[in-house]
């Protein structure tokens, strides 16, 4: 940390900020200069709200020099971490796409397009069997039901499988039913149920809030790490910006953003990023290009009659052609994508 | 539902999308201009989402014209809700005070608190014993100990008590101890907790998330609402935008919005919503001035000491002299604010 | 500028950096920790770009401890600056409005508000002869006409007046005809005009960009400083957020932030702050109760048919009510406004 | 236009509302439902402030279903519109990267870069002559002497080249001396120039601003076409949002988003949208897999020594090897990138 003391401080002032570092087991280094003093506090304190000296007279303004974050980053962890479930290894070099409904409507439903995403070379299940709505009148989910015909299809096509779980008392029947757990948007600074994940050893697709900073976005993933789950992929799916003409704006620089920060892999949503099913191709492709270790798309036989989010869900044979441009785009930088 | 058809849509295209219009119930209206058909559909369906429509073969454009709220909307409850807590009325012409420290500490501190802000006319104290603190290293709250203290200390007081409620196994507790359920801004859309917040009587102050719309706020209410409680009172408590130097954007605008579209109260919260313990004064007036129902400030005897939040709590000397100048304000716009 | 090094940076890279620091006139302090060396550069420099020092090898992170801005910086002009025009000054107790159509549309127009603003108070008055619409095919001003009227309206009624300078050849007819030359919100960072107008004595109306930050606010004020003109009025008019009920969110918290930064005047508009015509009398007093130092608000006796803005113009009744609402606030918090 | 009247309008409110169209050359359609009453009013009327109808007694809502814009819609020209200058055409399949440095310097300098990028596959040259700078106390540009530069330049590297207008009079030694006039994102709605501009025939490259919607950004386009220049070239260069990790957010999305709406070639500018060197290469590369028709790219021989901007500068080879993945993505997609 380092405290810049205003041009005015007085000797005692200074002296004040510096026995209270020192009293929270900071090194205080005294820096002296024509006008201005600052002091540098050398220790590794991550839990201080450094806003405690904001408010100390004389102090003009305290900058952090260490982030907030530990087992998130890059700096204590500088290898790629790998989270594998089934056979599917995110983190590393190969792609991996994950692919399915919105919501599970029906077994019919389901393991249709688990068919076809399959075949054109999906590696993990995604469907919502659990709800977010923003309307209390929409549908809300299968419930139980809908995790029990995610884990059949599963095993059916050899797929992963991935769904949210939005309160903690889901979790047994997550843990029961599901390879990936995920938490979406809206609970990603829901701290009791990052705690209780973070007991368990699943892997958790943490995606990202509408309005977290990536700051934020990593001690989300903090929160579940320091339970001792490590296992946690990070998804950027759209922040909130005054541009409504997609629903969120998706975005893509914090692909090396987080490379750069974290160790974690991330991958990214372009269906609930755009929200625009035209717009979901030339994004996804732009997040494989940009460095992406995964995607998650929306896909679904009939989107017109489907029960949440049709407007932004693929049609199958988009998805197949979309996963052959990606296999190219892939291949330009050096990584792969299975073949279906 | 207003729909816009593309100019070069076929008569077929615009068949099929009244036909879908007419199957979900709707009354449907064409308008045939020289280049665009445009397709009114009445009906009162508040729960159809629009993005079905456009996707259709040939539609241009979708524009709902009915709000997606209904219970928390002006239009079908002219009159202001009335919120009563003993006998605090939100929502009518007095503006009521809600003021105490952050987070509950110990009793000692607590208890100092409380008297100081009861003498300076504040009608509600407030106080956290659930923190949703960003970081896993810091401070968590004092938890169901803390509910007790606030218990005894609105007792001893005579105060109405607000505390916030961070997951729904806390729900018992916080019915037996405190008289008003906050939820946090990071909970706006924890829907099952609303939900099961909708089902006791208990008046529930529903923070503003910091990325969500007034439609998405009015869109929570009416989660708790549809569960049968109306108690319902927003807060405003700053949204997230690209200016920095404060830790939030105050809205201050949406007090008469959210006044125009719903007949709930509204109040503001100026310390989480500017961070800044000198920025609080001036918003608290500006909102008032602007026509909040009511505020919840921050006050700690010794922010300095303060375990979370201390740099923008107000010292008790600070907060007597504001509401001095609050009363002279609510006077000015005809409302009033309680003598201590 | 303090300038800290990765924990891995060898003593050469250090090195490196301290030589290029004391290449530019810095002096420089180093402090020596357990895993981190930080480099405290003293001097004050505020044209240098300290990207140039991100980029170089070891350096985790580079932190300015000086504001970009001198002149505008209350840190080297303690007392608030005056802004005199005719027998208007802002920026000392008195509050002062600024009031009039937003565009002049004709002499009898124009003296017909000017007539009725007079009478309720307002000091100053306004309208635009040069319009920055943001449709090539909507009323673009009357031009030097319009300026000219605006001085005889000035003239007859006792007002100053201020009107929007759109571009640099319009600079000789506004000094000839008006008394406060405003730069709209889109020229904030038009620098060739800033420059110009520094080059003027006349007070300077300077409106904040839509997504401009405080500091490159004051950024914008100090080039006006810096060619000699010291006469600068800010004012805050909305910044652009992802709500999008109101145009744009007016920044109340600007007010009590800038006051602590600057030296300089800074008045609001509710008009273009809110764009809706219901909001502006909320938003007027909240400005007045956070210590706005004026106001501009548009009024016109016929809004229906207003050329530009009508929907956010207020009747003179309107106007003339809350007048008086907001003497009666700026006296609760010790200041006055003008009878009419 | 469709304007929705409140469930309660008499039909003396909803007659005035369709005499006011009427009277404005509208054809009005009247549809009657059960609570609500909607006017569909059809004609091709784009100058039209649709808030005068919102301040109407009795009317609720009004929504514009014509595009504001014309002469940059895809709805009134549905071919891609090609720019040609000199052998380089953008908005065909080609994708073309403008690249040379923030600033132009010194001869040395400005061919050293320019041979360097045209041998990596560059066929345009850019580079700053007059530079918009946050702070007064900057380096300003070398004015027409580095336009003389580039025209030297330009020529001895078959290079087409680009540079940014700052102001009208500058106007006539652009036209001498550069192929494109490029508009910076600060001036994308400073009118008058953008008047100036669409009475040339040069092609104009058109940086979003930073708070500019898309619509907006289109808008902007249109005031240089209605002046009779069509040669438009939009570009992407990121937008303001609270992240504040990089500079701006790049808004990949309006990519598709801009080819969907309009027939104008819309090319990224990765090294502004980020401010970070190391994140120019990702970008850069999303940009083309999501469709962008080119992109523009910093570079500078000696970046650290650079004098603006050198922070977001790549080096000769680094561009170079961008280049060859550049090539391979856009034969993914099946486009093209001329070899170096």
């Amino acid at each position: 940390m380092v405290i810049v003391m205003k041009d005015s401080a007085s000797e005692e002032l200074i002296l004040a900020v510096a026995d209270r570092l020192k009293s929270l087991g900071f090194d205080v280094h005294k820096v002296v200069g024509v006008n201005k003093t600052i002091l540098g506090a050398i220790g590794d304190k991550r839990d201080i709200d450094i806003r405690q000296f904001e408010i100390m007279d004389g102090v003009q303004e305290v900058v952090r020099i260490t982030e907030p974050y530990k087992l998130s980053s890059r700096t204590f962890h500088p290898e790629n971490t790998h989270v594998q479930v089934r056979d599917v290894v995110f983190g590393a070099d190969e792609i991996h796409v994950i692919a399915g409904p919105c919501s599970i409507e029906s077994e019919e439903q389901l393991f249709t397009i688990a068919g076809m995403v399959k075949k054109a070379g999906a590696t993990v299940l995604r469907g919502g069997a659990f709800k977010p709505r923003t309307s209390p009148y929409s549908f809300q989910g299968m419930g139980e039901e809908g995790l029990k015909l995610m884990k059949e299809a599963g095993k059916q096509f050899e797929l992963a499988t991935v769904s949210e779980i939005m309160r903690e008392n889901q979790l047994d029947m997550m843990l029961e039913n599901v390879d990936i757990l995920q938490v979406g948007a809206r609970n990603m600074q829901n701290f009791p149920l990052l705690r209780e994940l973070g007991k368990t050893t699943k892997p958790i697709l943490l995606k990202r809030g509408m309005a977290a900073t990536i700051e934020e976005f990593l001690m989300a993933a903090e929160y579940i790490m320091a339970g001792g789950n490590y296992n946690v992929i990070l998804c950027e799916r759209g922040i909130r910006t005054f541009e409504n003409y997609t629903r969120n704006t998706l975005d893509i620089s914090a692909i090396p953003v987080v490379h750069k920060l974290s160790h974690l892999p991330i991958i990214v949503d372009p269906s609930h990023g755009t929200g625009l099913r035209d717009k979901v191709g030339p994004m996804a492709r732009a997040a494989v290009a940009a460095g992406a270790d995964g995607l998650t798309i929306e896909v679904h036989h009939q989107p017109e009659k489907a029960l949440s989010d049709g407007a932004q869900s693929l049609y199958p044979h988009q998805f197949e052609r979309l996963m052959e441009e990606l296999r190219m785009i892939a291949w330009a930088i050096g990584r792969k994508i299975k073949q279906g």
